[in-house]
């Protein structure tokens, strides 16, 4: 830290991304990334955009704006794009969260949430959440807060339904109520038919996992258009061109291949489930995932052990030194065939441990 | 704006981009936008990356920030990435400004450093450009601030050499002087090399113009470690993707690729000189301009209606309203050929207003 730096931000505690090491190569089931190529169609966009990279992008994203609008069945002044998910959120952080405006999440959540919070000097609570791991949606009625829930949660992969979701933004009508649908492709399931008729719904969505674009950064928010104004406001302030023409190029083209992004999904969601049922086989305490990744714990052998012993045979997984998940550890949903790499990978650890 | 937006936000005056209309094909010399298309070696590498766009990017731009070290005879540690330069002024104004550390610049300079400096409540001073429009380095020496000069400037285009931008460092010991190079490669001259004796000194940069790469959102900032290192604090507290792999690749090609870049700038430089040389013999005022674009008034007529007039032939150039600076016009350098039709509509243009 230099002695320039504005005290302000001399207590930052930064996110740390999941590890990219280099030093051989891994079956990488550890930052939630999808195993298939990006669509054809996206790549096609993509390379055509390319051509013509000395122009710069369009600062409103408007052709990009209506297909997202057109697949949720909303408007364009509905919908707001963004140099990943984290952007709209670091912005939501910003303009809905002040000194009078603290935040709610959950103790066991993604972590940016807590670093945002820090980083805009935002009030926060964390949130326990039940002893099952799952939102308790009676815990966010009554704080006079800006709420933040991922929804299915991460890292535990389970999800809110609807209802929970309307009675939450009911009793905040004077706060904004964010849903972070970061992997709500994978259980089918999206908040935004709600935002007809709550103003207070933001929801926040990303083409990193389901439609194989984490490379390519490509997130969007969608809300009433008083939302999305606050939020368009923070973003000329901030970097009018956030969206790179490649990548916004190839998000047009993944939304005008919706068969294939939900072939995928499907894949995902019938691989995750037979990973579950052979980790449950095995003897492992696996949550109900929603998502794109499985939360597993063994109750005879620990967390840190299995990982370093996956981690030894070349397979990287993520899990927390937090005191409630510890002994978890979260796997990325890859193809059949690197599950059942995994899964192999895994015997043989339990039979070695034994 | 909503009832949700935090007061602190209620007072923004978002950046406003350089138009881009859609209804009907313009002659484009509005954005300082690069006529050439990016190196066929950029290309190339963002396709290749585009093939695994499925895995997030590298946070930390280990190659990229190698080659650019190199490039400027720097280290790794140097370097930092970001989703166009603006993201690099954004920290900058977040993390080396505040209530105790204002921020001084022109009044006549790139706009959003007023934008930002009123996002994080950063008190500012904008300091008069002398009556020639250059900017006076000993207004810089005793504010006690931190320092945002765009060198060359815009729109004017005039440089400060090495000896003022050294002068102005020495006079700052204690607060950080950001250099502004978006259009440094245009003149040859960048402060880098000072990098190494001024820990004070943020150099910024970007792909945008002299690499043709706008469209792909790429700058950089290049400072001593402790700086670069307060700088990745507020990144990965940000979006520590925030560089997707398409453009990462398409830097690294670019700068393998550096006679290309040269040859660029060396035809868009000589296009400049000739613009200013053939709107001279039309009896235009021109500033030195040392960018990619040429800054003119006309002593006899209106710069709003030479604007208008070109807008109505299909030539987009930029102005704005600001006394100091109505009678001027922003032009663009492209080709030769571009510089031709710009220069046949001048003419017609004076003739009809005479």
């Amino acid at each position: 830290m230099s002695r320039y730096l504005d005290e302000r931000f001399c207590a930052l505690l930064p996110y740390v991304p999941g590890e990219q090491p280099r030093d051989r190569k891994y079956l990488k089931l550890n930052t939630n990334e999808s195993p298939y190529p990006p669509s054809p169609r996206a790549l096609e966009a993509a390379a055509e955009a390319a051509r013509t990279l000395q122009l710069y992008s369009d600062p409103q994203c408007t052709l990009l704006r209506e297909k997202l609008a057109a697949l949720y069945g909303l408007r364009p002044e509905n919908v707001i794009c963004s140099n990943g998910s984290d952007e709209i959120l670091d912005f939501a952080f910003a303009v809905f969260c002040g000194p009078s405006r603290p935040a709610v999440f959950p103790d066991i959540t993604y972590g940016f949430y807590r670093v945002f919070a820090k980083k805009y000097g935002v009030p926060f609570r964390e949130i326990p959440l039940r002893d099952d791991l799952s939102v308790d949606p009676a815990d966010y009625e009554t704080n006079g807060a800006t709420v933040f829930l991922a929804n299915p949660n991460a890292p535990t992969g389970l999800a809110l339904g609807r209802e929970a979701i309307e009675r939450i933004l009911r009793a905040n009508p004077d706060r904004v109520v964010v849903i972070d649908e970061a992997y709500a492709d994978f259980s089918g399931g999206s908040a935004a038919p709600l935002i007809a008729d709550y103003e207070n719904l933001l929801v926040t969505g990303t083409f990193s996992k389901s439609r194989s674009m984490a490379g390519a950064r490509l997130g969007f928010g969608l809300a009433s258009p008083a939302l999305i104004g606050d939020l368009e406001r923070i973003r000329y302030s901030t970097n009018p061109y956030n969206v790179n023409a490649m990548t916004m190029a190839a998000g047009i083209g993944a939304l005008e291949d919706e068969a294939y992004t939900r072939a995928n999904c499907r894949a995902i969601a019938e691989n995750r489930d037979f990973l579950q049922s052979e980790l449950k086989k095995l003897g492992f305490t696996v949550t109900d995932s929603k998502a794109n990744f499985v939360f597993a714990a063994h109750p005879d052998f620990d967390g840190a052990r299995i990982f370093a012993a996956l981690r030894e045979r070349g397979i990287l997984v993520r899990r927390w030194d937090e005191p409630r998940i510890r002994s978890y550890n979260r796997i990325t949903v890859g193809t059949r065939e690197q599950m059942n790499v995994l899964l192999a990978a895994v015997r043989e650890i339990l039979e070695e441990m034994k």
